[in-house]
C-alpha cells in the first residue's frame, strides 16, 4: 500500500470539511455567539492540514486495495478535525467530543451531551451538519465506492452504466456522486421547507432535516421530536427518515419519472418489515401499557420508523415499552434500512439474500440434483456475491457478540450492553436500559466509549473495510 | 413421498422402543414399585402399534427425500409412545409428559418436574434412558444419515469408505451404526463403573451416565450434580460430557490406536472455546461475586462444560452469576459442541467454517483476483457445503429470534424468553432467569411449552430436516 495517494485524498477531504465549517461559522455570527471564533480557528487548522497533505503527497491513480485505506482512514481521521469545535468550546472532553463527532459522521446520533439546549446554536448546527456530511459520504460510498470494491456482496449495487472498472475509481465516483448529491440536497431543502411550514423555526428545521435524511438523529431538544408533540412534524420526519433509509438510486429514478419502488424486492421486504413491526408493537404497547390504540399506533409508527431507519429520534421513552417490543427494536437495530441509502446495520437486501440462501437449502433437499440460482429483481446473483453476504453477516454477529461482552466486562447490565452495541454498530443512536432515548452515553468510562466508537466505525464501513486494516499482509506490497 | 416405507421404518423403531422399555420394567420390579405394571402396558401398546405398522406397510428401499420424513416423523411420533409411562403414572399432564419425553429423546434435558426425588425409580430410569436412546440415535443420524442427505453442510462428515451412495441409505446405516453403538455402550459402562467407584449408588450412576454421555442432563436429584458436592463425581461427569460432545469417529479411531484428536481443527477450536470461557467465567465470578478463585474455577469448569456440551447438569445456580458470564453461557448455548457427538446447537465445525468464510472475504479484498478455497483438516470443502453451512446458520438465528418473540408475547421476561429458546434449540436444558438451573419449565402455559418442544425438535433435526416438511412440493411426487 502506498501512503502517497491515500494521504493526498485525505487532504482533499479535509479541505472540504474546512469549507463546510463556514456554515456553522455564519450561524454563530448571525446569532452573535462568541463561539463563532472557534470555527474560524478550526477552519484554519483543518484547511492548512488538508492543503499541506495535498501538496506534500502526490496525486496518483489509486488502486483497489488503496481504496479501502482511503475510506477507512477518512472516517477515522476526519472526526478528529470535526471534533475540534466541540472540544475547543469547552463543553466536552476530547474523547467525548470525538465520540460525538464520530457519531455524527457515521450518521449514528448517539450522544454524550446531557443537556443540548444550553449549547450555542453554532455548535448544535455543526453537530447536526456532520450527520448530513456523513450521510452524503455514505450514499456515495454505498452506491459507488464499495460496489466497485466488492465489499460484503455490495457489488450488486454497482451502477450498470459504469461497470466494474475496479482499478479506476475516480471517474465513477465523480459521475454518479454528482447525481446523488443533487437528490440529497433537493430532499434536504424540501424537508426544511415542510418543517418550517409545520411550525418549526428555520434553525431547528435545518438541524432536524440533516438528522432525518442522514438518518442520524441528533436533536436540538433534550426530548427529541417528542418536544414538539406535533402530528405534522412527526409525519414530515417519518417521511424523510423513510426516504433516507431507502435507496437513492430508486429516488433518482423516481425523480426522472421512472417509479420503480414496487418492483424492487428489497424495498418491498423493507415495507413488510416496517408494517409487521408497527402492527405488533402497536398491539403490544396498547395491550400491555393500556395506552389507547391510536396513541400507541402514533408512538409505534414514529419510533419503529426511527429505529428501523437507524435514525434514532424519539417521541416517547421506548425504554419503558414491554420486553416484546424491546426485542423487536433490537432486531430492527440489527437489520437496519435498505442499501444505497444513509441507513446502517446489516441492511434489508442482505437479509433478503440470506433468506434466499436458506430457502435454497430446503429446495436442494427436495430436488438434490437440481441447480438453483438465486435471483434479485430478476437478475442472477453470482455465488461470489452470496459468499460475501454470508461472510458479512457472520462477521456482524461475531462483532455484536464480542463487543457486547466487552461492554458487560465493564460492569454494564445485559440490556445496556447488548443494545448499546446493536445501536452503535447499526448506526441508530439510542439503545435501551441505561442508554435509552431519554438518556445519553456520557456516564460511560473512556474505554467503553472507544469500544462504541469502534462499533460505529465498523458498522459504517461495512466491517470488512475496517477489518482489512488489521491484516498484516494488507500493509505489504 | 410414499408413506409406505416411512411408516414401515417407524414401526421397526417403535419395536425397538418397546423392547427398551423392558429395562425400566425390570427396574420397577426390582424396587417393588407398583408403577412397573404401567411399563408392561406401555410395552404392549408400543409393540402392537409397531408390529402393526411394520406388517401393514411394506418395506421398500427408501429414497433420499423419504429419508428426511423418516428422521422427522420418528422424532415427533416416538416421544408420544415414550411419554406414556410418565402420563399413565399420573404424575404429569399429557403435554407435560410429551415435553419431558421430547426433552429426553432430543437429549435436551429441560424438565417440567419440580420435585424429581418423589418420583418412582422406574420412571426416573426411563426418563434418563430416553436421553441415552436419543443420544445414540443422534450420533448415527449425525455421522451416517444426515451426511448422506447433505443437510446444512453435513456432507463433510460422510464416512469416507462408504461414499455418497445417496439412494441406498440402509447398508451405511447398519455398518457404521454398529461400530458407533459399540463405542457408545463401552463409554456408558466405563462411566457407570467410575461413578459407582466415586461413591454413587448403581441406580444414580446409571441415570447420570445416560445423561452425561447423551449430553441430556436429567438428574435424579433436584439439586442436580450439586447434590453430591464431590470433586470425584464432578470430574467423571466432566470427562464424559466432554466425550459426548466430541466426535465419536475420533473416539472410535482412538480406541483403535489412532489418536487423531489434536490433528482435528474442530476439536482444537472446541478446546480453545472451552478454555477461554472457563478462564473468563472464573475471573468474572471470582471478581464480581467475591468467590475464592479455586471455588470459582470449580464451578466454572463444570457448568461451562455442562452448557457447552449441551448437557445441562449444574453444580451451582449459574442464574446468580454476573451478566457477563450469563452472556457467555448464552453464546455457548448457541455454539454447542462438536458435530458427530451427542451435543446440539450450531456446532463448532460450522462456526469454524463460518470464520473461514468471513476471513476469505478479507483476503479477497487484498488479492481481488485470487481464488481462495476453504480447507478443513487439509481437505478442500466444496462451495456447495459452505452454502449449506451459511444457510443453516441464518435459519438458526431466524428461528432463535422468532421463537424468542413468541415466548415474549406470552408475557415472559426478556432473559427467560431468549435463554429458554437458546437452551432448547441447542438441546442444553436449563436456561436463565425463570428457567434457571434450579427452576423448571412447569410454570409455562401449554403453547409456550409446545413452542419449546418445536425448538427442541428443530434444533435436534438440524432445522432443515424439519422445515422441509413445511414445503408443499415436498409432499408431491
Amino acid at each position: 500500500m502506498r501512503l502517497n495517494p491515500v494521504l493526498h485524498i485525505l487532504g482533499q477531504l479535509l479541505q472540504v470539511v474546512s469549507i463546510s465549517m463556514i456554515l456553522p461559522l455564519l450561524c454563530g455570527v448571525y446569532y452573535h455567539e462568541t463561539e463563532a471564533y472557534i470555527f474560524l480557528l478550526c477552519i484554519l487548522i483543518t484547511l492548512i492540514t488538508g492543503t499541506l497533505l495535498k501538496l506534500i503527497f502526490k496525486e496518483e491513480n489509486i488502486r483497489l486495495v488503496e481504496g479501502f485505506s482511503v475510506v477507512s482512514f477518512c472516517w477515522i481521521i476526519i472526526p478528529i478535525f470535526g471534533s475540534l469545535p466541540l472540544y475547543l468550546s469547552g463543553n466536552l472532553s476530547f474523547i467525548d467530543a470525538y465520540f460525538e463527532t464520530i457519531s455524527g459522521f457515521t450518521t449514528t446520533g448517539a450522544s454524550v451531551i446531557n443537556n443540548v439546549e444550553i449549547l450555542p446554536k453554532c455548535i448544535l448546527f455543526w453537530r447536526s451538519f456532520t450527520i448530513w456530511l456523513g450521510g452524503i459520504g455514505i450514499v456515495v460510498l454505498a452506491l459507488v465506492v464499495l460496489p466497485a470494491l466488492s465489499v460484503g456482496g455490495r457489488q450488486i449495487f454497482l451502477p450498470e452504466q459504469s461497470g466494474p472498472k475496479l482499478d479506476k475509481l475516480k471517474p465513477q465516483v465523480r459521475e454518479v456522486g454528482k447525481i446523488i448529491y443533487g437528490v440529497y440536497i433537493f430532499f434536504t431543502c424540501v424537508q426544511i421547507f415542510l418543517l418550517v411550514f409545520s411550525g418549526m423555526n428555520l434553525f431547528d428545521a435545518s438541524c432536524h432535516s440533516f438528522g432525518a435524511l442522514g438518518t442520524g438523529g441528533f436533536s436540538t431538544k433534550n426530548a427529541s421530536i417528542g418536544f414538539y408533540n406535533s402530528l405534522k412534524i412527526e409525519s414530515v420526519i417519518i417521511l424523510f427518515m423513510f426516504l433516507g433509509a431507502t435507496s437513492f438510486s430508486l429516488h433518482y429514478a423516481a425523480l426522472k419519472g421512472n417509479i420503480a419502488y414496487l418492483k424492487d424486492s428489497e424495498f418491498m421486504l423493507y415495507l413488510f418489515i416496517l408494517a409487521f413491526s408497527i402492527l405488533v408493537v402497536t398491539l403490544d404497547v396498547s395491550y400491555q401499557l393500556h395506552e389507547n390504540l391510536s396513541l400507541a399506533f402514533r408512538h409505534a409508527i414514529f419510533n419503529v420508523m426511527s429505529i428501523s431507519s437507524t435514525t434514532g429520534y424519539a417521541t416517547t421513552d421506548f425504554n419503558l415499552w414491554p420486553d416484546f417490543s424491546k426485542l423487536i427494536l433490537i432486531i430492527l437495530m440489527l437489520i437496519g434500512g435498505c442499501a444505497g441509502g444513509t441507513a446502517g446495520a446489516i441492511k434489508v437486501v442482505r437479509i433478503l439474500l440470506l433468506i434466499k440462501i436458506g430457502l435454497r437449502e430446503l429446495y436442494k433437499i427436495i430436488h438434490p440434483n437440481a441447480i438453483f440460482q438465486i435471483k434479485l429483481n430478476g437478475k442472477i446473483i453470482p455465488e461470489d456475491t452470496l459468499q460475501g453476504v454470508s461472510g458479512f453477516y457472520f462477521f456482524y454477529m461475531i462483532t455484536f457478540g464480542l463487543c457486547s461482552l466487552i461492554m458487560l466486562a465493564f460492569g454494564n447490565d445485559l440490556l445496556t450492553s447488548i443494545s448499546s452495541v446493536a445501536t452503535t454498530l447499526g448506526g441508530v443512536g439510542p439503545g435501551l436500559s441505561l442508554v435509552g432515548p431519554m438518556a445519553t452515553y456520557s456516564f460511560l468510562p473512556s474505554i467503553p466509549k472507544l469500544v462504541l466508537c469502534f462499533c460505529m466505525l465498523a458498522g459504517r464501513l461495512e466491517l470488512i473495510t475496517l477489518f482489512a486494516l488489521f491484516i498484516p499482509s494488507y500493509w505489504k506490497e
